[in-house]
């Protein structure tokens, strides 16, 4: 289950500006209807991720996650799961 | 952020079986490509849950998630969320 060679979690440091300001500095949400996402698989936060951008995920704050996730490509995507993948 | 008066946790465990083959006996996932749901907030697996069973997530496991917990109620949803949350 590692998450080597699946993004570059310092470059996702870089790219994840505006997650913080739900999820936290440390993966671990701000509010208890938000996930927590730090240890969070890296692979299951890229799915997701991508889910949200492809328009699967639906309800209240799939709109805002779609339009955050607007600008960022696959591997932006990987890299920012790494980033928060890799948080204790 | 406690998990207290949202689902019984020891009516959780019992509610969720099937859960722990693909999230494991202590929340965490049997494949990357799932999510760890130990300690994860009660509110937002709930929300999840209800996601699924409402159709708003779609996607390659959506549909088995939707039918796993098609039988299951809002109460039961509170009771697995708080026992999964409840998991170190």
């Amino acid at each position: 289950m590692a998450n080597t060679q699946f993004g570059d979690a310092e470059l996702g440091k870089v790219k994840s500006p505006s997650c913080i300001f739900c999820h936290g500095t440390d993966g671990t949400a701000s509010n208890p209807t938000y996930p927590n996402i730090k240890g969070q698989n890296a692979q299951y936060l890229f799915q997701s991720m991508k889910d949200y951008q492809d328009g699967n995920r639906q309800g209240a704050l799939a709109e805002m996650m779609k339009a955050q996730l607007s600008r960022l490509n696959d591997e932006d995507l990987k890299d920012i799961a790494a980033y928060f993948s890799s948080q204790k």
